[in-house]
């Protein structure tokens, strides 16, 4: 399949995973599956950044194409789909913590969110095994 | 100043840090600072992946307001400004390397640029060192 990392190729490694995941709206997917859990189409929807319908859904489909993100019926239900991270999604466990780590150093809104902060200042290593392992919500 | 980060908040720490740079652009500009030690205008423009001068233009604003980004008058060219990263912005150097070590895993595209994968596998510290301490170009 034809993905954007064809169309604009610079062999920088930089560039090569910005072109699958640099966007805010995937990473927040990604978040939602690593972080909380969420397998499903209506759950990304109701996340508090409130995505849009058609954004949400290029974004699954890109991940879809890059290899990131598995889509499969939901066994219980045939008319709708399960989303979960391949292998090389769930590699991006490292990424997503050390934005973690520099959004609890820089981030002094007074509503800024500290609990995986902690989590991660407690014990990344243990963070890092959580986000590998993500379960359902 | 007002930003993104005030209008649209969720206090969660990875929508913190992706309001500021979670963009295909603002962390290639970022690369370019860190990895590539560019500092003008004109040295960002002629990045490979040909970013377009409007885009150029608000993604350095941005950074700017975001405290990510310093921007001075050259001194040997009043009519120029010379652009580097503060405290913060270098403090993204961890992100970039993990993205760096993701692409390094899985780019498998022959044109895929080995070099600075090479620096992060042999000696992941100094290429941190390296990246918060860039040298113009």
């Amino acid at each position: 399949m034809k993905t954007a990392n064809d169309k604009r190729s610079s062999g920088c490694p930089v560039a090569y995973g910005l072109d699958s995941f640099g966007d805010r709206w995937t990473l927040l997917v990604i978040r939602d599956m690593m972080v909380h859990g969420k397998r499903t189409y209506s759950e990304f929807l109701a996340a508090d950044e409130q995505i849009a319908t058609n954004i949400l859904i290029s974004r699954l489909k890109q991940l879809e194409a890059d290899g990131i993100v598995n889509k499969e019926r939901d066994p219980d239900n045939r008319r709708s789909f399960i989303y979960s991270l391949t292998a090389k999604g769930l590699d991006l466990a490292p990424v997503l913590l050390e934005i973690i780590r520099w959004s609890g150093k820089h981030d002094d809104r007074e509503n800024a969110n500290r609990g995986i902060v902690e989590q991660l200042e407690q014990d990344p290593e243990r963070l890092e095994r959580k986000l590998r392992s993500p379960r359902p919500g």
